[in-house]
């Protein structure tokens, strides 16, 4: 099931912006491999997101399905690497941060400010992460019956 | 469906193994949060792969399945949000050894036996998760049809 344009695109966006203004302050996120590494996960939940609001403007305006009954196989699997990778994104920025802002306190490199911008970011990509897997379970269920347990 | 015990349960008990008995090399793991998250997730793991495995001992030993067909659903939500806990838990632990290396090491406090040590943890943490994630999408494909899209 393709996730509400208007919950799931935005965290990622905002998320991406946050990342990419504040790049300069003192230290420069692609300095750190996990911030790069949020980033590009960010970038690709977002083309994700665009994707499937493409798939579902396609759907409202001639009333088919783009790509028949396929489709349901994508937005299964399609959301559930998503999540995926945007909970390892916000997961590898979190891990990162919550120890860095203590080592670098420590030796008198504090970069507070920094922190503060790439926790909100990583914030953000969470809440797509919770969004996106929401839409999983939905696209899940969504899904034919294959087998029996 | 309960994860297959000889893959799902070693990874997780092995990533558990490493970072207990290296806790002591002059650094200790649960001076980090990162790492503590993710000896957390992969309790988890463990404790919800022994879990499964009793459901299955049973359904062969007495041939009914317990909790009938709820079971199920628990099967779906279970491995779902334990294959999420194993993926944020690698994700936080690489995220914070690939540029605590180089920090560290920059500075003159070199962790490298550590490093590697917690990294062979969280690269198991991650095939513990990716097992789990295969068994998710069985266990998807095993829900019964609730939705049409």
């Amino acid at each position: 099931m393709a996730p509400p344009p208007s919950n799931a695109a935005v965290s990622p966006f905002v998320s991406l912006i946050f990342l990419i203004i504040y790049s300069e302050v003192r230290v420069r996120f692609k300095d750190f491999k996990a911030f790069r590494y949020q980033c590009a996960t960010t970038v690709i939940g977002l083309a994700y997101t665009v994707l499937q609001t493409a798939f579902t403007i396609f759907l409202v305006t001639t009333g088919n399905r783009l790509g028949g009954e396929g489709i349901v196989y994508i937005d299964f699997y399609g959301d559930k690497l998503v999540s995926y990778l945007l909970a390892t994104g916000a997961a590898a920025s979190f891990g990162m941060t919550q120890d860095l802002d203590s080592i670098l306190d420590a030796i008198g490199l504090g970069i507070s400010h920094f922190i503060n911008t790439t926790n909100a970011a990583a914030s953000l990509c969470l809440i797509g992460c919770v969004f996106t897997a929401v839409s999983s379970i939905f696209s899940s269920f969504a899904l034919p019956k294959r087998a029996s347990v």
